[in-house]
């Protein structure tokens, strides 16, 4: 095999489906996008190779195979894992990008791994502190942008205005939203009201506002009426509220399922009105806008859900394409440099 | 009238939807349950005579009028309009269990003012620090209880193990559960993968097995699959929680609602489904339950949500006449007085 010289690197092995999954989602990928070019998919390589061969993907230069003879798994600790099993396929894929080979990874690993590994071996971009996960979270009628949902469960003051900056580069490069509201979720819209961090970050937000657009807080109720583009909050909270989300719409999935089996009318009207449930289905998949970006960094990686589908795979695929085309380092490095005078002039 | 008497003080007067819509819930409460006795309606008596009378609710002792001249608005601030409208209603009503003429109150006004009179006119129950709001929200099979919803956004670990006690108390005598699991709101289920907040408090909450069923911590994930009776967290998280799930909620029927208006065959389907839509209307329903109630206090305190309607407003009266009936102060002293020594222990 020559040297690889790619674009995006995938790892292949870290999913809870399996790596057939992962290249399943490569394969539909490659289909659509016949342009799509420079993958390294990066894992145990005879395994890969034959998932590839059932898929009928060639290692023609589109797709090249990295070896790596470890997988990182989802009950590893995460920084005792990054230590022990150093040929993993994740660290694999990140050093790629550390060294230059590809400029972005995608990963369905093990979330604590993927980021301080990326973290560590990618190191933020200059100015600002700590890494973000973005997720777009589907709405009635479109989506909006949470972050920070992990990463970085003590977020400061400070880096929640980084974070609101991540935020806007992301709206504006990836969903094409020129001037994104930025909104900070709190307790209350009524000044004083949050807690210490969320009071000490809406000071500094607002003093930011000749670098981003701040509407100012937001409280739950709005955060589903599309009232701002972006809405920013710590790792803690947004986690929190992702997944909580996630889990109150299984919940309520299963309830009117199980009400509509009920008896012979209401299956009759179920099955009228079958398009309707898809449609509703499709449009709040947390799966529709694929892979979580961690946001920040001086270099892609998307973190793709861990049970993702071949479909998840295949738009994370088209996520880290479009961020990579749009990493802006050198706009980012200049806005945190201004925001971060200004909160020292507070 | 002669000097009054009563089990719970209701605040007529703080409603979005206006007195006539508490006066109404409350000939509702009556009619359902001749028993119920007690009632002191506090606000304008002019125009809470003539409401009582639309409604043909006679003020025959069951229900008592106490004249209050104020209101404090929702957007009043809270501190100020406590210290502005001596004579509000919300004000009168929580004097009147602090002089012993009443047990609770019940109110919809400005959360605010209310946790704040309530919490410096009560006084929290010895050993307690500061009252938690609880929230019961309902699942696909059940409900569990949230709290802190928004009484006290700078929560400590301490304050945490506190409010694991007055979940487990409240689940206990309003609810029957027995012994109900108490879950630990967090980022993950390993140890050390939370805020700093989280990780301490887990530490305390596992020190006060003795006196609580700790299950130990929860994500996201498993709030709404009844992992746990009781889930505890900060008061910014559960507030910024509860309010995005109620949005979640809203935002779904909006868009399920335009769908299935889309054709005649949805039409004619969704009418065919009708009453497994309204199944699952009501079932999700957080009025279901009622008034929230604030606990930890010496004395009840339940606030219904401000735009409640009269169903909702005679939940939240059964509500508080069974938290008066079951109000354990002694029990919850000793308890916290345990648990304090305790956490001091560590």
């Amino acid at each position: 095999m020559s040297e690889p010289a790619g674009i995006l690197a995938i790892d292949a092995m870290g999913s809870d489906l399996g790596p057939s999954e992962v290249v399943h989602g490569l394969a539909l990928a490659l289909k659509k996008k016949p342009a799509l070019d420079g993958i390294l998919l990066v894992g145990q390589e005879p395994l890969l190779l034959s998932l590839l061969e059932a898929e009928k993907v060639k290692d023609n230069g589109r797709v090249r195979i990295v070896h790596a003879s470890e997988v990182i798994d989802m009950d590893d600790r995460p920084l005792q894992a990054i230590k022990q099993k150093k040929d993993a396929s994740m660290l694999r894929a990140i050093d790629l990008v550390k060294t230059g080979q590809a400029k972005g990874v995608l990963s369905c690993g093990n979330t604590g791994s993927l980021m301080a590994a990326g973290t560590l071996r990618l190191r933020p971009i200059e100015g600002f502190e700590r890494p973000a996960l973005a997720a777009i979270v589907p709405t009635e009628n479109g989506f909006f942008i949470l972050l920070d949902v992990g990463a970085n469960p003590n977020t400061t003051p400070k880096q929640m205005v980084h974070n609101a900056l991540l935020g806007k580069y992301y709206a504006q490069a990836v969903l094409g939203i020129e001037d994104p509201a930025i909104g900070l979720l709190t307790i209350g819209t009524e000044e004083g009201k949050g807690n210490e961090l969320s009071n000490k970050s809406h000071e500094y937000l607002k003093a930011a506002r000749g670098h981003i657009n701040y509407h100012g807080l937001i409280e739950g109720f709005h955060v589903f009426d599309r009232t701002v583009d972006v809405v920013i909050c710590d790792g803690f909270v947004g986690n929190i509220l992702l997944k909580t989300c996630e889990s109150l719409l299984i919940n309520v999935k299963h309830y009117l399922t199980h009400q509509l089996k009920k008896n012979w009318m209401r299956r009759m009207g179920a099955l009228l009105c079958l398009r309707a449930f898809r449609e509703m289905k499709q449009q709040f998949n947390p799966d529709r806008y694929g892979g979580v970006p961690l946001l920040g960094l001086q270099g892609t990686i998307i973190k793709a859900h861990g049970s993702s589908n071949a479909t998840a795979i295949q738009n994370a695929i088209d996520v880290g394409y479009n961020m990579i085309r749009e990493h802006k380092t050198s706009a980012l490095q200049d806005a945190v440099a201004k925001v971060n005078a200004g909160i020292e002039e507070l």
